[in-house]
């Protein structure tokens, strides 16, 4: 029996930084739930194709479920990970990010989902949460960002207000926060170019109290830098900002999804978004923390890979014609915008 | 006027390690001049397409002339591209492999090429000679590799027999180092598949006498370290050997290309292909050098990335059949093969 004082630390300690002892058994469920919770729904909405399941075994330890639709009727080609792996160390990408995992043991769950609609008027969207843990320290990291060919102002707004609500829940620093770090994560240095119109993205979030903002990322080591404000958290309060994150993508998504999918398009379109989708890959490959991830701890390739476009083209100096809908994309839905706060009048 | 010795000395310096005063300009007229020679056969042998020709200013100091041929009778997407760039200072990744290089200014100049034709039975094929210098050093690199899609051993015999003759022409050591190289160079780790039959491949070839064999190349910085032997050679005789290898391509290549062009194909043939295709956009935007340096040095992500094919497609867990053209491609054909020393008979 320690002292008052030793008890309290104990606790303090309990509730703060350290995990509870089953954190990495509910880390999984919510992971493994999510996924049965977002496939049921696109089957749904899909009403043609259905996944196909693949379970798999890492030869250094751990496991996956990886679910593909494919040839469906709103998506022509989709996947829905889970994964859940362990290992001797983690990659030097994040070693030089968490110096205190050095020399640790990891173990790492999460669930991964990109949907490549047919119907160039739907977004292509992507999500993403994980929880890591590495010898004295843990954290979780993910988010959910929409990538529209032929987008709409009122999507954006949809989109962005629901996670926003999400995070509202939490703290009102959080969406503002993880909101700007998805801007400066999903870029394209190369092309001067956002990937989407964005939503939310973080990593590195634990019970140290901070709060920072992402810095430019580089595919070298993903890199984060500038501290915005200091947060009293601990694992309870940032692994039930994650639920909350993760069950409102449905409602962000689906009903874009839904009263898009039904509109008509022709070759122009089919192609702008087939050259679009190259941004995707370019994206992906480049400068993508999961895929490098996935790459450099020898995961499975297919499962990796299958964020990866159904049907991409590259087309050497292409031009959208001034004023057009393809402009338009890169001229104002790719330029960062506050989302959340646009008021639909003013457009 | 120095004595015997110093004269000799001097003599030697300057045959052996350091280039000759007019070395940057002769580099890169050669450089010019390959462009040129390869892109007017190009367009004899298309009879259709004509190269369209950007010339490109680098703000940080450098230009270019990018040359792209599109929609042609063979070739559907295909650049040549020349370019001299000069800086403050080599990316992290070269420096890192050159630490006499760091804290001097640099120039490279360089002409690289992709062909994507249309026929799924003509390969694709790439080629890049560079030179640099940096302060005290200076070294060329380069090389040409085929990537074909339905291989005929006859094709791989002949492309690869030419090189080696052009190797053989400065050092019998050549050939068989850079054909290595060249293997393990070209070698999608996360796939655990060469991206095709290889060719030559080599860089750091400078007057130190030492002739290395690559080792296996990382998306982070670029490694090679065995040293196989030591050659007597210096900037003109290495000059020597890189042109003979750029003159080398045209009579490598053309023949296979003119027998192949006019082999008749259906939608299984052209479905593979874009399957394919997707391997050579992994493997550049995951691993390969030159646009890693190109997108670190700020490079014009157009000239760059006209590497990636006209269209290209994923699927998650393909498999060819067993015992079909699609799974020979890898089981026999991807497999690395001592070519130039392959006798047809024995197929």
């Amino acid at each position: 029996m320690g002292s008052y004082l030793e008890n309290q630390t104990q606790l303090l300690s309990s509730a703060g930084t350290t995990p509870p002892v089953d954190s990495r058994q509910r880390a999984k469920q919510f992971m493994l739930n999510l996924q049965d919770e977002i496939c049921t729904a696109l089957e749904k909405l899909d009403g043609e194709a259905r996944f196909r399941e693949d379970h798999w075994q890492r030869t250094e330890g751990g496991e996956g479920r990886t679910r593909v639709i494919r040839d469906g009727r709103v998506f022509e080609q989709g996947g829905v990970n889970f994964s859940e792996v362990w290992g001797d160390s983690l990659p030097p990408s994040i070693v030089a990010q968490r110096p205190e995992a050095l020399g640790h043991e990891f173990f790492v769950t999460g669930t991964s989902m990109v949907l490549h609609p047919r119907n160039p008027y739907v977004p292509t969207v992507h999500l993403n949460y994980r929880y890591f843990e590495a010898g004295p320290i843990w954290w979780f990291g993910g988010g959910a960002d929409l990538t529209p060919y032929y987008p709409f102002v009122e999507d954006a707004i949809h989109f962005h207000s629901l996670l926003k609500r999400a995070c509202d829940t939490s703290h009102p620093e959080y969406y503002p926060t993880f909101k700007h770090w998805c801007d400066e994560y999903f870029y394209l240095r190369h092309r001067q170019e956002q990937r989407g119109i964005g939503g939310i993205f973080f990593d590195y979030q634990d019970a140290s109290g901070k709060l920072y903002v992402g810095s430019q990322p580089d595919s070298q080591a993903a890199m984060y830098s500038q501290q915005v404000g200091t947060v009293s958290r601990n694992w309870e309060d940032i692994f039930a900002f994650v639920q909350s994150c993760g069950h409102a993508f449905l409602p962000a998504y689906l009903p874009i999804a839904e009263r898009r999918q039904g509109i008509e398009y022709g070759e122009r379109q089919r192609q702008f978004q087939l050259y679009r989708r190259g941004r995707y890959v370019e994206f992906n490959l480049v400068y993508d923390r999961g895929t490098v991830f996935g790459l450099q701890t020898n995961g499975r390739a297919e499962s990796i890979l299958m964020s990866l476009p159904p049907l991409t083209r590259w087309e050497y100096c292409y031009e959208p014609e001034p004023g057009s809908p393809e402009a338009q994309l890169t001229e104002f839905f790719l330029q960062p915008q506050d989302w959340a706060n646009m008021c639909l009048e003013q457009k």
